[in-house]
């Protein structure tokens, strides 16, 4: 697809019709339940995922450590997104699943709010910010680990109505059938 | 693989002979000249990638956007990641490259520092950050973006040597020949 | 008292059944007009609190400088708590009090807020910062100084009730008849 | 004791001779490797200290929150402290024990530094912060937790020597023979 | 004029009758549409200008760099400005329009906000910090650059009324018939 | 003048051979001791300002919480201009005088480093942010403040010599024969 500048710059709302970043004025919108939920994977060597998840009741502090770091960046997005709104979110949760069958961590984030613009960005950052925890901490035993598959799930509130991610990510063949 | 507790804990240096995490001492490492590169993918369909790309002079908005926002990104590490150092980078670079064949676009971090602890972390954290700002700017357009392979390339300095990654990331099948 | 996990932890809200810390859905409680007031005690010698309060009209800043950390942490809460929730204080008020026969300040703090969740976390972080803010400023003179008595004086507003803290703290023989 | 204010605003260092404050300069002393280390302790009902010892290996996510709370904040107080220098801490530990006979939580944190200023008030915003963090999560089932003998226990480095608190404080009665 | 201090205190809304800062309660006061403009000018070289325009493609990057070093400090007026309110943003709007006849870059600042409290603050931090990052990119080349005029335009919402600024700014002689 | 686009880039050392933004590389440059002094003023009416320096002791806040802010945002230099570097102050000042014959207060502020690269940006955000909080505090009763002549002073260290500002301000008129 090809558009003229002028229509594409429309169409990326955070661009006024100069093309000049800004922040989209919300002010017009209605208040609703908004809710997002996003992922995110961080493969591993088998080894190093049992680090995790071996050791006994000592095993917590790695998957604690990333949940609230997760959560703690939710609340962050508008200082490290430019164009994000600041908002007042009313629930952050992440979860931390380890996956020794495909040697991974997989990470999912939900945010909600009542308010005039959606979360999907506090979700992302959140499950983000978490995989890039447990690299930090498992970085001395492993320096080959990737995020993947960091995507939104689910999103609802807002005009722009239900979305709910296909069931399988376009480019990763990750499989979510475990969501 | 298979270790105990105890064992385990000693190799995850953020973690304490009890499995508590801390921030590692780092204080009787040396100075040295330390590097590190990132890269990181968000995917989207061509018409978004258009979106970016086209548009004459007006382009560069959405780039230079994600560009700051990763730069800064990775001077917020160490509040972002909470066992990470607090450290003073000397140098960041963030690139993004529209890939319209792979509709996608690649963002490539690099960050400098003469101190006593690698800048790895840094370096992922602006790639991360970079990839979800372009996520914010063209998520009105697009729901169904993901972003991919954000992974340490390179990294060079400390007493643990030089580093660079497999040409072939283990699970993206994404090629980094480019690099 | 002794109750099981599970029981237990549905108690903490702060902790799903699997004992996971999560920053708990407000999203459904009504809004209401909050307030919370706490306290704190930084004891010294005698001779330091001469320091702060002596000095005629310059003596304004070690007070002047506690009272304004102390608002500016208040706004700074949810940043610093990690289930804390980021709220919109309509007002912060810290008031420190030189107690020259308990050879202590005491500080007082008071928030306020329209909103779904109590701000006494906001209120006692107000308070724990003015009296490090304190401690900072004298310990050039005095490494003795001890925080004592951070507590929670009165909160209102939500469906909880009307708290108000009996008239002696538990712990401290604190005597509370000056508020 | 009574000085003039002259000589009491220069034995405050952050104060000029007009009794302003200012960020006292550092730039001549020498780089030396500081420690500090600081306690608190947050009292409570023995039913609320029971729901965080109770509750088989979900238990750790309380002091897991706190420790993490703790270190971060750590790194966040030359922004919390107004005069505090901004320093590069290479490390920081939180560790909180359950007292079950003295119905509190002992929070001791130790803070590393080569530079040219103290780390105390690093060890005691971390401390202050872990024990507010352990408040925030009990709050629902106890209004009446106490924060508690805030102080620092042992400081070194720099030209004024080798620093260890008394082993009983000053104003608490609290018993300092477990550090 | 000459007021006694009581007086004027109570003029001064930021202090109490004590003359002590606080954050004025604003809980009482209705929400509205709030808008605030702001603008300034920095000056500089002829020839530094020119770098800045000149330049083809590539000129873009300075004014973007400031456009959203600008948006972003709206979103942290109240960490920066002590007794500022934490408020919700639904609008920022950062414009940098070269005036080579002034020989200046001329910034104009938009914020919105449905609250309970102008954004008059948040208007002049965003044109401020953007004044300043063009300083910033520029101050290899021209130490001699001025920051000129910064001042509210124009201030809508609230019982205090429509403000409009006169023509002419009081000492500045800087016309804003372009406004 | 006019250079062509890539001359004009590398003589913009913050915008690469693309004219892309990323942090200079100071990782080679040498360590030295640096230091600048800048200034603002705020221009108000004359009774606004009397507002300020009347009312006996009680007049030192509104100077006392924009010292506070102006020592502060030093300090967030490189979290609020994007390509800053960050850095550790070792000393930071920031003066308000009132100068009743002009009907403005100056601010004057000073900032201190050890390090590799300087530090204009650290005073000049400093004199900006403390003019911004006296705006703050007197805007209930004057909206025609003007923030005025904001500007390097003096600058020390490093390889650029040492710079000294003209002694009058090339717009402003404003007369710097006091500093």
């Amino acid at each position: 697809m090809t558009l003229g500048g002028q229509e594409a710059m429309s169409q990326l709302t955070h661009l006024d019709d100069q093309g000049h970043a800004h922040m989209v004025d919300v002010g017009t919108k209605a208040n609703s339940q908004r809710e997002a939920r996003a992922e995110a994977y961080i493969t591993m060597a088998a080894a190093t995922l049992a680090l995790i998840t071996e050791g006994g009741h000592k095993k917590g502090d790695v998957l604690a450590v990333a949940r609230i770091a997760g959560i703690q960046a939710a609340k962050k997005c508008a200082d490290l997104i430019p164009l994000c709104h600041p908002l007042l979110l009313t629930h952050i949760k992440v979860e931390l699943t380890p996956e020794p069958l495909h040697n991974r961590v997989r990470i999912e984030s939900c945010c909600r709010l009542n308010g005039q613009t959606g979360v999907e960005m506090e979700a992302l950052t959140a499950a983000s910010v978490a995989a890039l925890t447990v690299y930090d901490m498992c970085k001395a035993v492993d320096k080959n680990m990737v995020i993947e598959g960091t995507r939104v799930l689910e999103k609802s509130g807002g005009k722009s109505g239900h979305y709910v991610a296909e069931l399988r990510a376009r480019t990763t063949g990750i499989d979510n059938d475990t969501n």
